[in-house]
């Protein structure tokens, strides 16, 4: 963590350059040219101006103020980081706090000026901040990268080489896949589709990149016309594996910075389709000044959220290999604990270690959160070596963890009994098993969108005034971005666009917790498929199938707290979870596992 | 029912029509110029040429083809009246079967002429359908009423004399309602709001009419500026108490036909809010050339939903008093069924004559529907003294019926055991009867719309791969229409605007329910009362109370299919009604409710 006399000296050179450039209100984003909700260190201005390591934030900086708003995941990490910097933190989505369009709707006076870079805003907030800086007579300066000259260090944009995927493991070629884009793109009335989308363009195109931690994408640009494509990409990301590809699928290479002559020299024929939710504010203003618009979620996104065969059997593998890796490590860690000093780091870095040993291991999904008690209530807590907590044999270790394979990406949570628990502690994780459970084994009818499921999820804890203040549900990439759209499972459909019916093939987490600040905190993940159910005379119904088999664990289990159809859900996962695991243990570790997974009864 | 030969004469005359005002598709609804569920006999000229009495109506007819669309209440019922009509039925919502608009998409041809009678089609359907015809090369003629000439025998337009609410009733003066009306007015910019409207124009004059069936309205609009405010009323309606009370809230009153002429003269001096989902194609083209239009709900709709503590105080009086009668109907019928013959039309007399006999009462709130075994599985049966069904001493009676009353607007079902069942009856009504138990004690935070509360209800059918197809709850009006918006409980948010989230005074239904065609419908609805439920540390949690205290019949009951807490919501429920009902029966009747309301146990 950068200290906070750093960070006001940051601030204080922040308000002398926009004093300079003639700037009253400030707005920058975690975000980079691509909408991306991870990004490369040479994108991470706000974390450069703030502290404040969340992936989800924006700041506006007046000469008067400093404001730094962030989602339910990280109320608790930001306000620590941020405490006298100066920044006062908005929770969004807290009731009474404005979002940033309606503080900038307050604050910013006929006459004034607003800047921001406008790559690293998307069209979507562009046109919003827009809209209200006309409405109060201001005037927007979207070309203004204060960091270029403040930032002294800065990080070298992320540049590293693209592989191309064979398609045994895509299960689909580039062309086939360019004919199903191109038909949505003629259902839309559209000639050309715009990505700048990083995960859609590695999809389409059968290639993964490496430039952003976790995320296996390359800093890339697609215009994907009706018979052309060409490809935006950095010089140093080619290999001649790419190039042969990019040449047998008549891909047009060019360079990544060329893209914005390239665009405005271009002769278009018809609209261009492009998502506004994931376009920078200024590629938008490029191509709306040449051609009509059509805002809707890329094809490409629709599309890749449904899983082929092929990636299904892949990631069915994968994910069982991971599960076995998972438990491995819970029977280590209870054997251990009380017996040698694990931290949170420790702890981290060996399931690390263990997943890197599985043959098709490529790299984390996202780096291991390990959270001892008070930390977990933190949802996305992340330790470091030197701050860490020392493990006790009490108590519970939230680990959220997951890994890229050449198979597929893996994520799951399990929050492991290290010893003693309260009853409430017990409640909790019952109910947090509950909701887990219920959502896992949902049976629901076509036409069902993410929020009808997340209820599934909340009722046990609403029925005890407990509730979460992040999504029950993320879809998850295939060798790609662990959190993928479009679905989710959520309490609030999106606010832009309308939530997508969940389908088979599509594949997404269910990851209730409980978090209670300064005591503990308790999430269970598991990573479902979703799979056919059956045909009844009332209609086609759905359900999920559990990827992920992990036990959850029984010592902080209360059955007083279960209805007895959720011990029967419970017994039922833990019955799979042992026929899935056990042939890979043996010795103590399969009677831990059988243990583990026996099944309860109401007491 | 009009025989299938007047209909097909009907369709016939139409088509000739159509052929001399040069109409290729002609569209007609079973809506009133007010965007009314229910309309007066006046309108119903969608039952006129189709002869079908379902309130959500949409006919298309060319010279070849003769299309009717309804929603899933009304499928079953639909079939059989258009059967041997020439009439395809579209059964809306339902997979690849295309939407009004979507039909009209593929049918339209270059320069053909779609007509309709612009007052009957809302302005939001209205811009679709010419959206439709402009893309397809085709004109539209919204002028077109061609019941005009070919209804001979139309009913006149309804006219009834208007009553005057007092304050103690309505538990808030019109200058109040209107000072909050342009409150909100102000908060989207609007000068002026136009109110079609009809049970927000009664709400917020606090009167009643009489020219809608069961629902207490008056045809009539208005004009809400933000100083003024203009009434429009038919002549015949005006009483002197009326005019007073118009009078002393500066309300100007005009003659209802004289709508037209006086918005083409009025000067507009600020944009103008209307709902185009309940405003006509005509007035919104009127006004549109005027003025700037704000299309969003009305703020009328808005503020009454939300019941003040007087209107709650009548509305729990009305509802006790509602279900001392229904109870003592079904004591009544279980006791006489198999000794005296008892129809369906029979069934519903008496319990009307019934309710007839409290004080405070108006009129119904909509036709009793009384419908035994397979006739229930029409979610909107009416049954005819003709061809109704006799009871036998087997199966159920659904009665799903509601009055006015000087003080509330109720509505409740019960299916009622008459006699023997088979376990799947049996089965379907315990589930059910779980669905309507779990949403009437869902307890939620704040924030919660309709569809997150859906999944309470749904999720005990859908675990047995069974559905039913329509909402589960609607919002219910205050000596009102029986079905008032903007809440509502189902699977899917409206399509054109966000759910509004539930906040304490909505008072809602409850309403699950299984039909299996040609065997059974049951549904048990009861109304509930959104109330506050705690604070706690995770945030603010409402719940809902319920107003309806009406045994749910334990004949029908197989605790096989219902978790502990299930059986502890339902001898919660029962124990409510006990002590609710008790104090207003007595002798033999007593022990009755005593037995039906007693506890049970899992067998």
């Amino acid at each position: 963590m950068v200290d906070h006399e750093t960070i006001r000296k940051r601030l204080l050179s922040l308000r002398s350059a926009m004093k300079a450039e003639g700037i009253d209100e400030y707005l920058i984003t975690s975000s980079d040219d691509h909408g991306s909700e991870y990004v490369g260190d040479y994108y991470k201005v706000s974390e450069f101006f703030s502290g404040c390591t969340s992936d989800n934030v924006t700041l506006i900086i007046s000469q008067d103020e400093a404001r730094l708003w962030t989602d339910g995941r990280y109320f608790i990490s930001a306000q620590r980081e941020i405490e006298d910097t100066g920044y006062d933190l908005m929770k969004m989505g807290e009731k009474d706090v404005p979002t940033a369009g309606q503080y900038l709707e307050e604050m910013l006076q006929d006459g004034q000026v607003l800047g921001f870079d406008g790559r690293c805003v998307t069209a979507r907030d562009g046109m919003n901040y827009r809209r209200i800086a006309r409405f109060k007579g201001a005037r927007v300066d979207s070309s203004v990268d204060l960091a270029r000259d403040l930032w002294m260090d800065r990080p070298p944009m992320p540049c590293h080489p693209v592989r191309v995927l064979d398609e045994s493991i895509t299960g689909e070629g580039v062309e086939d896949k360019l004919t199903r884009v191109r038909a949505l793109m003629k259902q839309h009335g559209a000639s050309y589709l715009m990505l700048s989308k990083l995960d859609d363009i590695m999809w389409l195109f059968n290639i993964r990149g490496g430039d952003i931690t976790c995320n296996p994408v390359a800093m890339s640009y697609a215009l994907i016309g009706l018979t052309t494509v060409d490809f935006f990409l950095q010089p140093g990301e080619e290999t001649q594996e790419l190039r042969d590809h990019l040449r047998v699928h008549k891909i047009k290479l060019h360079d990544y910075d060329d893209l914005w002559d390239y665009l405005r020299d271009y002769h278009f024929e018809g609209p261009i389709l492009l998502d506004r939710m994931c376009t920078s504010d200024e590629l938008f203003h490029v191509l709306n000044e040449k051609e009509k618009i059509i805002d809707a979620v890329n094809p490409t996104t629709d599309l890749k959220a449904v899983k082929n065969p092929v990636e299904l059997s892949h990631i069915r593998d994968v994910y069982l290999q991971d599960s076995v890796v998972v438990c491995h490590f819970i029977y280590e860690l209870k054997k251990r604990i009380g017996k040698e000093t694990i931290t949170e780091v420790s702890a981290a870095n060996a399931l690390d270690a263990m997943r890197a040993e599985i043959p098709s291991y490529l790299d984390l999904s996202f780096g291991t959160i390990s959270a001892y008690n008070a930390n977990a209530a933190m949802a996305h807590y992340a330790p470091t070596e030197d701050s860490c907590a020392t493990l006790q044999p009490s108590g519970f270790l939230l680990v959220d963890s997951g890994a890229q394979y050449m198979g597929g990406t893996t994520d799951v949570t399990r929050t492991i009994v290290l010893g003693d628990l309260t009853p409430a502690m017990k409640r909790d994780f019952t109910l947090v098993a509950c909701s887990n459970l219920r959502l896992l084994y949902a049976r629901f009818p076509e036409g069902c969108t993410g929020v009808n499921l997340d209820t599934f999820a909340r009722e046990p804890l609403w029925k005890y005034g407990i509730d979460f203040n992040h999504g029950t549900g993320h879809g998850i990439g295939y060798i790609l971005n662990v959190h993928e759209g479009p679905q989710g499972i959520r309490t609030k459909a999106g606010k832009f666009r309308r939530d997508p019916a969940f389908v088979p093939g599509m594949i997404t987490s269910d990851e209730p917790g409980i978090y209670r600040e300064g005591e503990y905190g308790i999430r269970t993940e598991s990573i479902t498929e979703c799979v056919e159910d059956s045909v009844t005379e009332f209609g086609h119904f759905l359900a999920f199938a559990p990827l992920t088999y992990v036990p959850i664990d029984l010592d902080a289990i209360d059955t007083g707290y279960m209805e007895e159809s959720d011990i029967k859900l419970l017994n039922d996962y833990h019955k799979a979870v042992y026929e899935k695991i056990a042939p890979y243990v043996e010795g103590e570790e399969l009677s831990w596992l059988k243990e583990a997974t026996k099944p309860i009864r109401k007491m």
